[in-house]
């Protein structure tokens, strides 16, 4: 074993998770986590159990409520918010597009949105058609390393839309300075948390943050596809989302007319919650709380200073912040020969993320990535240079 | 064994599903369909070897096409859609107003959307959301029994917005005939297929429809929130939708600047695919296939029949049309003492569904119903009246 394994009190973790037989480095987990060997046995229990024994009782024995009982744990372990205000539904994708056009409709008169231009592409894309159909204008920041200073923040900023760790080089943005700069000026913030949500501590209500989103495939390991998150901070919960279906109302089953949306943090949902789906999260949430996430964070930093430490040594751009108080959990190295060498690095049962034009991420989840399998990466990256 | 079970040539296929140990007989396949025993199996592989063992390899060797397949299987085997066409992802309230938005930036100047009161509450709310942010202006048809000479519609009509199969009264609407009506004048239809997929034979492509969706948990029994699925004719596929996200982008894991719809039906997607959740599904179409569509229709008026035929010496009022060329797979009654009915109904292992005020809804899944539970639930009725 090597040496740094035989030191990590997270080590054990290790052995929960289902191991691919022909990997030898899994270094993707920032884009996919491995699934829990317990979550493969929880959704069978429950297709069988519940879905199958119960059928349509289910949904009075706990199904309806499923997706904020998570959320509420979420919210405890992982993201620093009181109960209330997280649920979980559709997908990244689909929450941003709610979310901010709920936040818009706070925003009257105000007619500016700001964004990265190194944000992921679907929150840009989203932020497009909403100017298009809003007639509100975007304001581009051209740096996914955002800091107070370079933000276009004044009377007419609606919205600041921005990802709490950048999805290409792995910057760590001072959720509460920019929030609260934010504030100053009138403007509310929205949080993409995709690549932060259970591998960095965040503290959503002491930051005073409005909106967040995230997804749960990658740190939280839910499997592919799995449905996304949303927190609300309860002062927001009079804002008008647009997509008004029947699992937002207040009263889903009374099927009467007209819509009332539902009080609280359900009125961002809109249809039947994806149940099957958000079971996988559920045994990383509890595993996350059982080991902390100040200690899943202090070994996040320990595997990427120590991915950086050996990538000092080959000739190629470390695009990540050395800072460790400026970085999420990956690390990315720029190489022009990167977009060739991925299926060689497959072959070799290495498995880390590619980002073109030249970007390779090295993407660490902390309870389920060993030291062994940064030098193994690492290693194999070298020989290929 | 009943003597119309002994007779029925899709009997066999029930030894299929997972029973639940305490039901006597499942009368709510319209809401929830039994989940196919090789569907927990396929969920578990799936998550073992495919998750687990492909890791993030696995968005490479399938499953981001996945939904398309599983599409083209459905518009094959139950819609009638040639390939290309259908997608499965998102809810059908998600998916209804991506739908419904795509369809009005593709009628400038036409102002009107019809629906009818009696329609799922979900389609209502999203339309009366829609209205507001839009400036439409929605017509109502007062029945959900929707007939050509009862829609109001003319050369102001941008879309008109009806189901298959009315959710309370069962009532099958002519799809073809209303649609060419409404093609007369110029408007667009979308059909909402939530209780007739999978149970009543459909042909969206001959019946030139314009838009469609359904979900996927009914007689298609892919689970509880399961996502759905959206058809959209081939000449619809320059439409806008609103929720641009990297999954209906042409080129998603480019990144670059600027959104490109994709080309085709992908176009109506938005964000990372459900793949585990699309995967129950496709056993049940598996099976659909096998045994056809028709045969399964063959059965469904079968038992409906006999529904209508024992209710008959009961004091209820029967909500459902007899002609069962006008009705889709389920039975509903009226009695002012259902509402205080449903416990005792539970806890002698029958399960119907209830509609409230006073509506009692047999739904009968051909493929996993007997004529035997038929029998059982109507006489507990009887008992309790």
């Amino acid at each position: 074993m090597h040496d740094r394994d035989a030191a990590d009190p997270l080590a054990q973790y290790r052995d929960l998770f289902v191991r691919a037989p022909d990997v030898v480095a899994y270094l993707d987990g920032n884009s996919l986590g491995r699934p829990l060997a317990a979550s493969i046995e929880r959704v069978r229990d429950f297709m069988e159990q519940q879905w199958g024994g119960r059928l349509i009782r289910g949904w009075d024995e706990g199904w309806m409520e499923q997706g904020q009982l998570i959320g509420d744990d979420l919210g405890r372990v992982v993201l620093g918010a009181a109960p209330g205000q997280v649920t979980i539904g559709d997908s990244t994708t689909v929450l941003l597009y709610k979310l901010v056009r709920a936040a818009l409709s706070a925003q009257p008169g105000r007619t500016e949105i700001v964004i990265d231009r190194d944000n992921f592409p679907t929150d840009r894309y989203v932020l497009e058609g909403i100017a298009v159909e809003t007639g509100m204008t975007l304001r581009w920041v051209d740096t996914g390393d955002v800091t107070v200073d370079r933000l276009p923040i004044g009377p007419a900023t609606a919205l600041v839309v921005l990802s709490h760790v950048a999805y290409r080089s792995g910057y760590l943005a001072d959720v509460a300075e920019i929030t609260a700069a934010v504030h100053a000026v009138g403007g509310l913030v929205l949080w993409d948390l995709c690549h932060s949500a259970g591998v960095v501590p965040t503290h959503l209500d002491e930051w005073n943050v409005d909106l967040a989103v995230g997804c749960t495939y990658k740190y939280l390991n839910g499997g592919p596809g799995s449905p996304a998150f949303a927190y609300g901070a309860s002062r927001h919960h009079s804002m008008v989302q647009p997509i008004q279906g029947w699992l937002g109302s207040a009263t889903p089953f009374e099927m009467g007319q007209g819509y009332e949306p539902a009080p609280g943090i359900r009125r961002f949902l809109s249809g039947t919650p994806p149940v099957i789906g958000m079971l996988a999260m559920s045994d990383m949430i509890a595993l996350i709380e059982e080991v902390g996430i100040d200690a899943v964070r202090e070994k996040s930093v320990a595997l990427t200073s120590y991915a950086i430490d050996l990538v000092a040594e080959l000739d190629v751009t470390l695009s990540t912040p050395r800072d460790p108080a400026r970085r999420g959990s990956h690390v990315t190295l720029d190489h022009p020969l990167f977009a060739g060498m991925m299926p060689k690095l497959w072959a070799r049962g290495v498995i880390p993320d590619f980002r073109r034009p030249s970007g390779i991420r090295l993407g660490l989840s902390p309870l389920s990535t060993s030291f062994e399998e940064v030098g193994l990466g690492v290693r194999a990256i070298a020989e290929l240079l």
